[in-house]
């Protein structure tokens, strides 16, 4: 049997530190770096070895992973100093689990493959939750011949692993989910206010109407949460309000009106005004909560 | 072993139909009234009895059912001339499945319940699908005494049959589940015309976001119909403006801001107003295409 592939893993938040994880499980030697100290260590502790910088990880593995919050992290962690471009050869893989603008995601795609690195970007959805169980959605961007050497790999973290299209395809399926996601988000918000002041019990509500046409894993996960007036994260408020910003930028770059995605753009931009940035992104419900003058939890 | 009740059922359209039906396969004595004689005479072929108003419905069975199209059809039938009222008395169960203003659902229940009719407005999810499969999800606001003599029939009819709370309470919940649903279509719409515009494949974009946090019965059901250039109904769109009619009645009627329902009212009304009342609800993905200048299929 042949060697496991080696993997180098740099952004350990929620999603990146859980997916690690799952990777070290399955016995792929994992080379581990990150900002804060305190998620690295476990990992050590778990058995990974530590790099000081995103090149001193590239050097050492046949797969590069990023997990990071925004497009300027992943431009930094790959093309700023100490970078993955410093390692960056022939055959190098690398893959990026960040939700990025497409349109970065496809110069970084073009810098890197300039030295040979084929790049995926790889987005993923499913949550917390998803991370943990590796039961994630990842879809992907980029070369099939980079997927194929991936995969062992990509099927530790996930479940669902799609190609999608060239590089930055990954990132605008990652940018239509969120479409669907933030949309669901705002409409559990708003069924469980109306439904309370309209003087139903929105717990039953939700188990009634969760059978049916309305099904989705959001009214499956999150209400249970809320009912125990648990709003933390779980996929953070400012997360869910800068991958709009994504979808917006992505929608004006293309021509695309979005009249729905851009409500609820405006009111997650309320969430964060409102001191609400840190809940999770089901925590919106806060939002409407203030426009009907109510709260869900009587106390 | 007791006797089957025996059931009326008022209004066969798209919906009443496959779920009277079902009714019927079960076994349970069935008497019909239908406005058009098609769907009625197709029942009447399959063992179902004729009867020539609504009076006379509900002079001869249990429980008498109504699946109607709008609060003025069910008020009609009720309490109009040779109305469900004429036959009204002691023990009946009369069971709404239409989905009309909880208000009205209310109004309903007090008139009748004055001649000792057990009222339950019982509106269903789940599209034609479920009701053919008989996988609906029925929410219900009324007596607990009269869901449990309508029980056999109703499980007949639907897989989750939840009690929301007294009268009007089905509707509400009934509501609320169109709050999730518009959401979800107009979501669907504007993804998939996303997706397009900015040069991924929706199928591949679909087939990679359905397994993630975005996972919903819309997102299962309808896109397969969508690329097959099937946007006939299921579920009707000018049915989805009605409804979405009802939520904002009864939000302004209780103080309940909506700001993300309101869009989607408005798009569904146009929708309306582009000729295509009779498509799918899923085919508000026609308002985006014209927003968009684009089409989701090339022909």
């Amino acid at each position: 049997m042949k060697d496991k592939v080696s993997v180098g893993y740099i952004g350990l938040g929620i999603m990146g530190k859980s997916m690690a994880r799952n990777i070290l499980k399955a016995g792929f030697p994992l080379v581990v770096h990150n900002r804060s100290r305190r998620a690295l260590e476990e990992l050590v502790s778990e058995g990974a070895k530590e790099a000081h910088s995103p090149a001193e990880v590239a050097e050492q593995v046949d797969i590069v992973i990023t997990n990071l919050p925004d497009s300027p992290d992943v431009e930094l962690v790959v093309l700023g100093e100490k970078g993955i471009i410093d390692s960056a050869r022939k055959g190098l893989v690398f893959i990026d689990h960040s939700t990025i603008k497409p349109a970065t995601a496809r110069k970084i795609s073009e810098t890197l493959g300039a030295y040979g690195v084929m790049c995926l970007d790889a987005p993923v959805s499913g949550g917390d939750i998803g991370a943990q169980r590796g039961t994630l959605a990842i879809m992907i961007g980029g070369p099939e011949e980079a997927i194929k050497i991936a995969r062992p790999v990509l099927e530790v973290e996930g479940k669902t692993i799609t190609h999608v299209g060239g590089a930055g395809a990954g990132q605008i399926a990652k940018a239509a989910n969120q479409i669907m996601v933030a949309a669901q988000m705002v409409a559990m918000a708003e069924l469980l206010v109306f439904a309370k002041k309209a003087g139903a019990d929105p717990r039953r509500v939700v188990k009634a109407i969760q059978g049916g046409a309305a099904q989705c894993w959001t009214l499956d996960v999150k209400p249970p949460r809320l009912f125990e007036g648990n709003r933390q994260p779980g996929f953070k408020a400012y997360m869910q309000a800068k991958d709009l910003g994504i979808v917006m930028d992505t929608a004006r770059e293309y021509g695309i009106p979005v009249p729905s995605a851009a409500v609820h753009t405006q009111l997650f931009n309320a969430m964060l005004q409102l001191g609400m940035k840190d809940l999770d992104n089901s925590g919106v419900i806060g939002v409407i909560e203030k426009l009907a003058n109510t709260v869900l939890l009587e106390t």
